[in-house]
């Protein structure tokens, strides 16, 4: 175990109805604030009114942002913080999923900031010293960013897409109702599926040596995640099984599974090349990329893959060679992703092998990714291969 | 699953020689402190030393209060807190295990009160609004009060040991180096041990249905806990083991395996007058009344106990009925608290039968204890008998 800290300081309020404690919540830290939502999908479900309603009760003056998009842009979060400025907006509320909590979550640093916000997705970026504190009303699980320090942004100019964090950014309090998620339809939900099981992965594949309680809450989380996904394919309507992927979510992505190990995240890097050329979502570009990444790497630790194929997908290791057990794991990983309704190769969404070198350039240059391998070029392009 | 919040922002600081980092942490909080411990051991074991010089090289002036003993006393909270407000300190640095926490905590929150700080701990309890910040050097694992808003003082005028609890009280930090566990005996251990467990089955066995990713993580902590107590018994040095037992001693107690769920609490009621009038360690009370208490209720839920059987103590169930993975499970429990050094009944501390209805009286008068089978006055005396 290799030594850590771990600070998670987001106070969850988890359950039916919580959103109607966002005004209470809320008034704790601000009295005129600026609500930030996406697309109009938040009053479709009436979301937006309970929302409302709370923050007037505790008589919160509201000044609102709406339009965040999936990979949210520097300028709506430039705009946000012209209008925080311009305001004196004490406290941020936003309503929705990862996209919009990272959008939020910028506008919060750059609002007290004397630079430009983008200073801190660029090379030699200053710590996030200070910000604006923030809550969340969550409505899809998947990023996990209600629970972390971090923020992924895209700049219109050159499309670039860059990651930044630090304490003051963490929302000071996430209310997470699982009733909110009954929306997302079965392809949004497997999308953040594949999203939580990734952050797992990322976290669980470690060359470090000696992590058995973590890995095992890894197990428990991965096997929840499992189960209750198909319930909810089931019926879209399923509280418990909502509650548990919700919560797992949550539990995937605020560290306590990464503490004494060492992450990976090169499959993130080989996958963000894919979402950025091709516009496919974060979580099927996920589903895709992993299986590849898992072949190409296994021989690197294989005792680490048997058990993740006896603990996590039930391969009865009994009379196998650790080969065939490790590849019968995968294998059962990408039954199930078929069976949840997730690509599992590029072809299952028409993309072909022409752009290979381009992503894989784009992707590590000269440099690496990844700590389980250290993935250069040539191994990144073997990867999109095996991805085919 | 119920509704539940979920708030833990202590920063835990995980890892060998950790504690060099104890004055540049303190300095965030303080500059005149007062340093609390217990008894002569950390000045045996060269820790005081190191704490003192890591403290001095920031500047911060240190006033001492050491002598705490297990079950700490009110006597010595009140000294603490006459010196706290005469010589203005700002912060309170315990170095200790969970009875100099506890201490500590009722110091930091009687400080700034204006009536007497037993009033925390009476009936009609005021709420804790405020506190002295407070940090942790821990040296044992068992009590969870690193990392829990909750502290039991013992009054001297009465012997009553009462809890209290509130947010202000939570330590800042918590400083966790397993190499100063090293010196802890086998018998200090597993006591530590028994009572981290006990922390877990409180949660774990809940009334509240669906609740799979929180019983998985809480399998997950008790067969690590399970396994590396096995290891560290082979070899009191054992880094890697005592580092498993230290952080699942947190994760035991920071109520994230209570999520969702309702704890039980009651064997701790029925141990405590067990504890208070015998005077053995509160571990080996926990290693007696589990097993007495899972014999008595857990025809209330066989579900959950055929769970904890299969899951936790490995019961093949596949021909078996309920009862019989039930009983095995809990006879592998006892076997294996035997292995490591706990008794498992009253006679191995050789306690008779002669004041079970005084504390059957004691523990729960006219009401009763626990929610996973409420048990009165009759119940707790049957639970004592099956204990013998």
């Amino acid at each position: 175990m290799k030594n850590f800290e771990f600070y998670c300081p987001t106070r969850v309020i988890f359950g039916k109805n919580t959103e109607s404690q966002v005004g209470t919540e809320t008034k704790k830290y601000g009295k005129k604030i600026l609500l930030h939502y996406g697309g109009g999908s938040i009053k479709r479900t009436g979301l937006y009114d309970r929302v409302i309603k709370s923050l007037r009760q505790e008589g919160i003056e509201v000044i609102e942002l709406g339009g965040v998009m999936p990979n949210p842009r520097l300028g709506l979060v430039r705009e946000g913080i012209d209008t925080c400025r311009g305001k004196n907006i004490d406290f941020i509320l936003v309503v929705g999923g990862g996209s919009t909590v990272d959008s939020g979550k910028a506008i919060a640093a750059g609002t007290p900031y004397k630079g430009d916000v983008w200073d801190f997705f660029s090379n030699g970026a200053p710590e996030i010293e200070t910000a604006i504190p923030l809550g969340v009303v969550l409505t899809i699980p998947a990023a996990g960013s209600e629970v972390s320090p971090d923020m992924v942004v895209t700049n219109e100019e050159g499309w670039l897409k860059r990651p930044a964090g630090g304490d003051p950014i963490r929302s000071r309090f996430s209310i997470m109702n699982p009733e909110l998620t009954f929306t997302l339809s079965a392809h949004q939900t497997v999308i953040g599926i594949s999203d939580i099981l990734a952050h797992i992965y990322e976290r669980y594949f470690s060359q470090v040596s000696n992590t058995e309680l973590v890995d095992r809450l890894a197990e428990a989380t991965m096997k929840t995640v499992i189960n209750n996904t198909r319930l909810i394919l089931k019926d879209l309507r399923d509280y418990d099984a909502r509650a548990e992927i919700m919560w797992a979510g949550s539990i995937a992505h605020n560290n306590l599974l990464a503490t004494g190990k060492e992450g990976d995240w090169g499959s993130h890097n080989i996958e963000h090349e894919l979402s950025a050329i091709y516009d496919i979502p974060h979580g099927e570009g996920l589903a895709i990329v992993f299986p590849a990444w898992m072949k190409y790497v296994y021989r690197e630790n294989k005792a680490k893959f048997v058990q993740f194929a006896e603990r996590v997908w039930n391969i009865d290791g009994d009379s196998k060679d650790e080969e065939s057990i490790i590849l019968e794991g995968i294998a059962r990983m990408e039954e199930y992703y078929k069976e949840i309704g997730l690509p599992v190769r590029l072809s299952d969404i028409d993309i072909g092998e022409d752009r290979f070198a381009e992503m894989a350039e784009k992707c590590v240059g000269d440099s690496t990714t990844g700590v389980f391998k250290k993935l250069d070029k040539d191994d990144v392009f073997e990867i999109y291969k095996l991805a085919l």
